[in-house]
């Protein structure tokens, strides 16, 4: 606790003692043998484990979609690891299907479902995804559980070239095949642009495909950017197609994501009361879903999901719920959009760092210029020195002082990639990462 | 810690303090407020949800596949929850990727591939099994993850009748249809007869299909029985099919099963060098896996997924390892099989109560007979009235004495279907279970 907790969230401590892989294989002593060893043995395995391990809860890591450590998220996961349910069936896990049935009804009320829907919590965005293109299909031609795919015409999907790399393991995943994913042009804010959805639309129907689904994208991976969901909406009733992500027919939304409730805690929500999600997953099982058993098998909800066993991950968010209410979600949402904004200011300020653009949500891109490129001339020539990005990371991470992501981005050099999701973060640590990367890049 | 471990082991307390759905709503008050509660509240809020959960560590549950409490392994559950990893790149989750690999590697050792294969953890053994049927179906037409399934002949598995659902989710998951699982005849005992099995595959090519893969089970759900792994390898051979499970192409092995290392705990490997688990499951997202990085890139194994976030379920297991030894997990398995061994003599023993057969593994299928019927002569009369399992369940669960599940096989009525999972059993515990099945059903 002391080390995994306490050390592993205090700003005055390294984010990360790195170690090239080769190191860390001779320091942890990997190999498994014949015998155990002995519990002081055990003792350092566990002190070295979280010593050599990035520490995500650290107020400076910032290089991922998730960041933070919420106690009482924290203390409902220790708990279910203790108890280590699998929801399949009420009799094995009461507590933890009902918490999970509160969390998903509430999810859909904050949707603004009016009349309800229905969702099951998986393990990740990715598997959302590829639950709402399953549920999607289904949806169009319920034969396909049962005759395949070969005996449809071609399916035929849609998503911006913004979108999360989920999508197109979804597709090659579900048999789609990852070209029969339609990529729509994004405008220069990552937008998708709905006249260009529509022309796509229209090809793959003029070709004799089926067009199915749209995934649109609420708060892309780069650049933070909400497609226009009306607009894409309003075609999708044209055409008939299923719409996942906005709150026309299915949302993917991970609360360990800006709610710190802790990875892995993801909800996969169909505005349906049809029991599709049942419809379309189950295999009813008879040694697990017996229909003669002496209570409501209705809350035998095991059989909507992909998995067998299953984590309870809804419960550590409900207690994190129940501690802070829902003002208090809102309040971690609004501090960490507030951050945002002042760090783009700060870069608007400060010589040598340049916004890649506006941010719409709480992902800050920017270039820092090294002081040796600030005169040169704006051209080919400098895009390719302001590459610097790498090198600047590398000596974050051997410093162990924070860690940030970059990438290239269409034609754009490497940028860095600040994104603002815990709310344990403050104006001198937005401070601190400038002047961080200023002193570790101002000689390059 | 106490009420969540300690007492949650204790043979002398209840398995489950049951309370029907309505009833444990109202107890838990579910709902999630605008405001948030105080810490004296959502203490009484974590004990509660520990009381009213079943104690699937508890010595006498028996109902599922997994069972049993190990401290080692709850220590490092602890810990990676606290650290809350992603296990996408080295540079995030050093530790957790290297103990993954380690035990990985000495899994497949174990296995006997002698060189080598690759593998990844995933959410649970339904999402193995998924992932063995998108490989094998890559293997055999790797055009598939671009063009789908519409662009390919009709593609045929097989699997046995006593295979678990999860072959059937991913059939209808992966698009390939749950027509198109040509489901093989099983002997007596449970195994797939291999004539049988190759009549289908001549089947599949005179239908002008394409047969690419075959599921076998090396111990089913209910009976425990291992599919003849030699001969269905032969009959692969011949006819050039991917065969999952046995050792020639890939296995699904879930060590939060007999090892006790805590749900989740899954492994998918493949016999192969080719890396055709990134070939087949990449998207390489740019933003997540840059290759101008500081460090040797091929650590970072996460594109081999189909998730994105991806929770550090080996390492946990990897530590139990290190302190147990190999040796310390082979006892673990020598022992269940032996608790098996002498509970079936036990039943052979006593009257009222019938072995449905001799058990091959630690699935221990028996009927319990009340003492009304065992006069009766052996008839369908006699086999309606045997039915008592539902009942004598119940009143258990409401006594929360112990838990044991039950399930009607093709012809057979209602048996119970008690496994023995986890090492922390005695035969004290063995004759319990059959002393509380009478004392419950006697009057029945």
């Amino acid at each position: 606790m002391e080390e995994a907790v306490w050390k592993a969230t205090d700003v005055k401590e390294k984010v990360c003692e790195w170690r090239s892989p080769e190191q860390l294989k001779d320091l942890l002593d990997l190999e498994l043998r014949e015998g155990g060893e002995a519990h002081p043995q055990i003792l350092q395995r566990c002190r070295d484990a979280i010593r050599y391990s990035v520490k995500t809860g650290h107020p400076l890591f910032f290089n991922q979609l998730y960041a933070g450590m919420d106690p009482y998220s924290l203390v409902g996961r220790f708990i279910t690891e203790a108890i280590n349910p699998s929801l399949y069936t009420y009799e094995v896990a009461p507590v933890f299907l009902l918490t999970e049935e509160a969390v998903l009804q509430k999810m859909i009320e904050i949707i603004g479902w009016q009349e309800g829907g229905d969702g099951i919590f998986s393990p990740g965005g990715s598997v959302s995804n590829m639950y709402a293109v399953n549920v999607a299909r289904y949806h169009h031609c319920p034969d396909v559980k049962v005759l395949g795919l070969s005996a449809l015409p071609r399916l035929v999907m849609f998503t911006s070239q913004e979108c999360h790399y989920s999508v197109a393991k979804a597709a090659a995943f579900l048999g789609i095949g990852t070209n029969n994913v339609y990529v729509i042009p994004s405008d220069k804010r990552g937008k998708m642009i709905p006249a260009e959805f529509e022309k796509q639309v229209q090809r793959a129907k003029d070709e004799g495909a089926l067009p199915f689904m749209v995934n649109a994208t609420a708060g892309t991976t780069v650049l933070g950017a909400f497609d226009p969901l009306e607009e894409i909406a309003d075609i999708c009733e044209r055409h008939n197609l299923w719409m996942h992500v906005d709150v026309t027919n299915s949302v993917a939304w991970n609360p360990h994501k800006m709610l710190m409730a802790g990875l892995q805690c993801c909800a996969f929500m169909v505005r349906d009361k049809t029991n599709l999600l049942q419809r379309c997953h189950s295999a009813q099982a008879s040694y697990l879903f017996q229909q003669d058993k002496f209570y409501d098998v209705s809350y035998d909800t095991g059989d909507k999901s992909i998995q067998c066993s299953r984590k309870p991950d809804a419960f550590k968010f409900w207690l994190m719920w129940k501690a802070i209410g829902t003002k208090g979600l809102e309040e971690r949402v609004d501090r960490a959009l507030a951050m945002a904004r002042y760090l783009a200011e700060e870069i608007k300020k400060r010589d040598g760092f340049r916004l890649v653009m506006e941010p719409e949500y709480t992902n800050v891109c920017f270039w820092y210029i090294p002081p040796s490129l600030r005169d040169m001339a704006d051209g080919p020539e400098f895009w390719r020195n302001v590459h610097v990005a790498p090198v600047v990371k590398e000596r974050m991470m051997k410093k162990g002082s924070m860690m940030v992501g970059y990438q290239p981005h269409g034609d754009k050099a490497n940028f860095f990639r600040q994104i603002i999701i815990s709310p344990q973060v403050s104006r001198e640590d937005m401070d601190f990462l400038l002047d961080q990367i200023h002193s570790l890049g101002m000689d390059l």
